[in-house]
């Protein structure tokens, strides 16, 4: 592991935080090439409209891979030489799970667990961006109090894992662990 | 005071961010016998679940004291010596106050001013932990919103109050205030 | 530039985080004269409370100014010889210019720019405050999704813009950029 260029960072931060910039920004400095790894599915307009905002957003060094479902598979299909894998983002991801899936907690966790255990495993550097959803007020509804306590636990097990994780604020980074970031 | 033993500590984060858990190993490193006082009361099923799942993380070292309401004075009736208190957690003391005791903004700030002035006379080592709960949108509800303005009130007081501060975001401590955590 | 008297202020933070707190007392600190620049609107008995204890909070020695939209010209019009404006609050501003003036998103982002670009051409200091909306769970409600998307957006432009951010929680400062604070 080369302290200034870790194998796996983990980006969170809230809504229009500015994560999935820094995330791209820190994919483009690395010096591979970048793949994004979208786990949006585009079900309503709202949707598609930031799906297309997001890949106008990034260049054409991108490749573009997406994967709403099968993350950890998804992950280890690519051919890693010299790549850079963004996964954006885990927090929708886990949406997916839980509604176009209908999985269940203990199912949820074993993929979380899956996705957990082949980070440190890939060749490839990887990137990847989760939502901070805890730090409001408790939602009356009972399954957005799930995703919440489901986002938690993904977010924590993410910070458990990669070698780096960065909290993004008002568009600015700060570094929770691992290497300073300039 | 022992810069890297503060004898007040404050962990604050949003749901399931790790805050508990943090508290606990800082209350198991402490070398102190640790007493969690839990602070929420098993009014329904969900809440049963998350007591027993939080009881069990718990090894047999912890001695346990449940008060929901008086917590000024249960943390008084501990015999100190050797120990360290985990508080856990003040948000649902807080909504204890407001709606099991029904008490008015006045009532309750009179009851968080309270427990902060015992915590400098505490003899043993107290560790509270808070939620994060202002950092989502403007709660359509009022009663939200008056629950949002005590606790980020309390929060306050208790960064305050305490030696050291901490925010947990990703299961991963972020020292606001006080010395540095290893 | 002052290294440690940074022109330019963006303070964020959640809800009676202390955020206006701690903009109040940097204001006071740089030795210059305070010019508190309201955006909040007494629309409803809530907000009136709230304004009238903002208000007593600060001392004699704050001259106020209340302006809901035209924030850009607010600031251009004061005499800025020795002043320190303090702007409390652009989440505020942000939702007048949604609600009182019913702008699109393409006519809010213009006055956001326009806003970013008059800051670093001021002579006198100015502090800015706003609010963190977006670390809680996605809202159900699409007008709540878009102020909260505007939000973050306007965050991220102060956060480039000014020379110092700081992030609150339980009223602890947190420097995320710029020269720390004591």
């Amino acid at each position: 592991m080369n302290l200034n260029s870790p194998g796996s960072v983990f980006v969170v931060g809230g809504a229009k935080s500015g994560k999935s910039s820094l995330a791209q920004s820190l994919a483009e400095k690395s010096g591979k090439r970048p793949v994004y790894v979208a786990t949006a599915q585009a079900w309503d307009q709202e949707m598609e409209v930031r799906i297309k905002r997001h890949q106008m957003d990034r260049g054409p060094a991108w490749s573009t891979l997406e994967e709403s479902v099968n993350l950890k598979d998804a992950l280890l299909g690519i051919d890693h030489r010299d790549k850079v894998l963004l996964v954006d983002c885990l927090t929708l991801w886990l949406s997916n799970l839980m509604t176009l899936e209908n999985l269940d907690d203990e199912e949820i966790l074993t993929k979380c667990r899956e996705l957990s255990d082949v980070i440190p495993r890939l060749e490839a550097k990887v990137i990847l961006v989760a939502n901070e959803v805890g730090m409001g007020i408790v939602p009356e509804n009972a399954l957005a109090r799930r995703y919440r306590d489901l986002a938690g636990g993904l977010n924590q097990l993410m910070g458990r894992t990669c070698e780096q994780a960065i909290l993004v604020s008002a568009g600015i980074p700060l570094v929770l662990k691992g290497p300073a970031l300039f």
